[in-house]
């Protein structure tokens, strides 16, 4: 049993934290914190969780030491970097869902965020928590910074292929499409429903903040210098992302042969599925839960291979994966509090 | 521990059954069956319960009572009148979601469902399974009658008012919403994607078969002779369903009233909400739960107590309740395995 | 033909304005205001509307006046106090879809409003721009303020039934369903995408400033001291409104007689399309158009008269009820403009 | 003025050209055929088109040439086949919407339609319907044949850089998003409400048959040997279609001058809007209209041009496009009965 605060609890990544370790059996929420909403009751802020009774405090790095083992960072940018410290260096153990550690590299950090990184010196240290594909950087760590949305389908998508060697071509072409949900809890106008309602289309191409993260993670994966040009796509609906990856292959290689490596090596993956040939994943198979849904195919006449892989942002691309990283960290077993079926429709 | 048999479970009530009761801790899943999808993996037709290794098998009585202590019926009505007595014959305790044991009065069920009733005998035995108005005919039932999802909700809504007798009218007016998935699984021109989707409308105003139902809950519940008008309305989203119910009160009686009421009522209760005052309930707030949500007020201008509860309309719309009733019934904590935080967006 | 300036035109009211007069061939746009706006394009705002070369202007009664002959008002209330006398003064026409002009009592404007109305002498003056209803106050109005949304929909659906005399009581339930894009064009929490999407909820039950609107039509239509209780719900969907009203007949009274009242009373109505026997509306069907479909029924066991009616809140609901006004007041066809066939899906 | 027939006038794309036929100063429509709904009128079918007294007729082509000059055909592929020799022979002008003309080369049609075409010797003669890449082929016609609504938006965004010759590789990756009513109108599991809403997933990816249309449309424009890998996704919207398309350009060429060579290209474009820098198209901005609304930009660091255009499928997708063939193989202006302005949300 370990004691949690969330800081940052408010948001849409932090009350899906809230509901997750609310749910998990050797989790105890002691604390949840929020600028804006402190003295809310979480339950008359979201009666969804009609059944919690904490209040929102300012955050405060003692405070939080003080209540709690473990703390999971659902905070913007900058945020984590000013807060982490001072509770790794209390003794906790610091799960970062925010950007803050992801990328090992400050000066790639300071180039896409605008800022320097205050504490570079974490960058080595911190776990990069895909656990699928990396899960052992886990053991041990004290600070795990987790992936983002649109990188974690991505890798889940790309790994086989390139692991097994069969991609030729440093070109990666990601196009992604995620719910408006990952824009988070903040009224704007790109989040009004009457403009994103029966509506489609890309945004920050070329100019994502998480490109260089996957061209990071697709470069620990093997493949040397990789130019990702990455689209993401604003879908109508709330939850969900998919990410739909395009890999050079060999001519002759065939969509059996790369269901079987995509197979293969997810093969006892407690969270992952990889459909069967001709089926692609739909972001409704996942919604609400933790786990991410596979298809490949390989277009033989163009030499491409197809993945298309389907999670739920908020929980396998945010909130549940930071539970998973915690339960790997803590020592419990990887799915515990996130094996409930959850609604298929 | 109890095994249990779904029959019907390839369907959304089904199907929504499966999920709970893999959920439930105390159940033990054992049989689902399925006529159009016999042979199939639970898990290939529904992705998101990767998990579940049960094959949809043919409906049979004698082999649903050789797997099971306990069925689960979610069937069109008519099916259920053709298995239920077989397996009470056999011993087992069954929790009814089709429409056939809801109304005691056999004649009422032959001129609203256009057919006889096979089993009249069994009607004055079936417990109405709707805990917080009538928990204790469940006490030692063997058969149980789940409320249909309108009935749920509107009856939850307006007994607080009804029971402390301050309506003066026995005219009820229920305008009800309910998400498309109350129309079940089954394509239709009704269910068509873009037909339903940026539209809303009333249907069978007048005419649905849940309208007897509802003036037999409002009749228990103490308003003689019940002149209900029910105008159900499809509202372009999954799931949801929000009853708001207009019930005509003494000159003078206010807001506050009918609040402390409601609120006096459902304290306690382990699946309600009563909002505080001006604030109405969302069918967004209990997505995926089995909780109600109420908000009441009185429009003191016109005498007019206006109540609305929202539920989802397959969870304490149909299969929560299933499995709320099945708790009763054999003993277990109510809310055991319908307790999990869910979504909040 | 006539120039035509639009006041407050980059909201949804004033660029669904825009849309209309643009299409219309006897009206020419000559100027469109907008505080928030100013400077920039139309077809930049709204890229659907490529076409427009106009900029939007600060709002100067003495710039508008000089440009146009006719101006129409999509400002919020009290805004609309504000610029009408200078324009009437100036000699233009002023339709106004703003609130401020259609209750004829100041001090029921005072009550609901919360604001003294500055132009009381003006309230006996303005036409209420229903022109099925009250087409002939339209004849030489230079004021004409345009009804609300739902009391354009209420209104419709209770009035034959009113002025035929069947209704024998003052109680009329009106519960309304709107679209989104009623709350206007300014994000916020209200009309963020992830809380309004897949839930449905009534707000404002009492207190929605439509009431005594509602109530002034249906005592002109010739209910004595009408009791209104109106509540309005939000549904997930970018337009339509869809308003059930629910109105006590005599015992005996039926659904036939009821519809040859409904069909009869709109005979010859352009606009209109009264549904057959056991058809209610959705508003789907009235998608884009200036149209109101109306099904009608009696729950003859109950005694009660139900009325749906389905429209556009942005065109019948607003801009273009305020077109039609406008081509009756300037003496052209009525439906000018208007009658362009709208997509069905 | 021409007389127009619309063959298969009850589907999507046919009530789509019904609604334009009828709104176009210079088409009578004078016939409907259907052979579900034969019998039903337009009106009742459809409220939305109140105005059209016209009833469905079984098709028949001596009935249809008799009845007009101009026939569309909105008819699944291989019935048009059946149907349009004899309109030529009759003399009429056909507009094919179906598939069946639209590739030049029988065998590529055999191979992807999966039967054998009974009129090769038409295909060398019909017209692909684009005009704005392939305007003066309409000159003369008597055949159009009107692209998919995938190649359409997919060339539309693709030509500019292809005919410049900036695009070093035969490569084209083709990630398209597409609103449900792309399925049409018939009911069925993959368009159910609650299996589309609240999810996005790929489907037919490297077998959709508007593959081929590309490539042939790819090679037309003048890239040798085009590699297409063509990716379709449904999209939980009712309306619109936005391809992204991928093409590698050389080192140092940037997203400036893609645009330039972008807006250059469709300078003058009466239906095209080219977005500034930075800006990507949404559908919700061509909802209902015939525009192409075109982004464009160039991942510098990898090489890659990104240029995604959004149509409505129905509209420049499909039934636009056709009366905008029309008009220029009839002699009228090309964007006659198509620039009424649409609504912007």
């Amino acid at each position: 049993m370990h004691k949690v605060a969330i800081v940052g609890a408010a948001g849409y990544a932090g009350v899906e934290l809230t509901r997750l370790v609310l749910a998990h059996p050797e989790l105890e929420l002691t604390m949840v914190t929020s600028t804006a909403d402190a003295g809310t009751r979480v339950a008359d802020l979201y009666p969804a969780l009609a059944g919690c009774d904490l209040r929102y405090v300012e955050p405060d790095a003692a405070l939080v030491a003080a209540a709690a083992d473990v703390a999971f960072l659902a905070v913007p940018h900058t945020a984590a970097l000013a807060i982490a410290p001072a509770l790794l260096d209390a003794g906790l153990i610091v799960i970062d869902a925010s950007a803050d550690f992801r990328l090992r590299d400050a000066d790639v950090y300071a180039a896409w965020y605008a800022t320097a990184h205050t504490v570079p010196e974490l960058l080595g240290e911190a776990a990069y928590g895909l656990p699928e594909l990396w899960r052992s950087t886990l053991d041990g760590a004290r600070l795990v910074a987790c992936p983002g949305c649109y990188p974690t389908a991505t890798l889940l998508a790309a790994a086989p292929a390139i692991e097994a060697g069969v991609v030729i071509s440093d070109r990666v072409i990601v196009d992604a499409k995620s719910g408006v949900s990952g824009a988070g809890r903040a009224p704007g106008a790109g989040t009004h429903y009457s403009s994103v309602n029966e509506s489609v289309h890309a945004y920050k191409v070329a100019a994502h903040r998480h490109t260089p993260e996957i061209a990071q993670g697709l470069s620990d994966l093997g493949l040397a210098h990789p130019r990702v040009t990455f689209a993401p796509h604003l879908v109508p609906m709330t939850r969900g992302l998919l990410s739909t990856v395009y890999l050079e292959v060999e001519p002759g290689f065939g969509a059996d042969e790369a269901l079987e490596i995509y197979r293969r090596r997810y093969d006892g993956e407690p969270f992952i599925t990889v459909h069967g040939a001709g089926r692609m994943p739909a972001t409704g198979e996942v919604r609400g839960s933790n786990r991410a849904h596979i298809g490949v195919t390989v277009d033989e006449a163009s030499g491409m291979l197809v993945a298309s892989c389907a999670i739920d942002n908020l929980v396998k691309g945010t909130s549940g994966q930071a539970v998973q990283c915690a339960n790997l960290v803590l020592g419990y077993r990887e799915t515990l509090g996130l094996d409930t079926p959850v609604p298929v429709v």
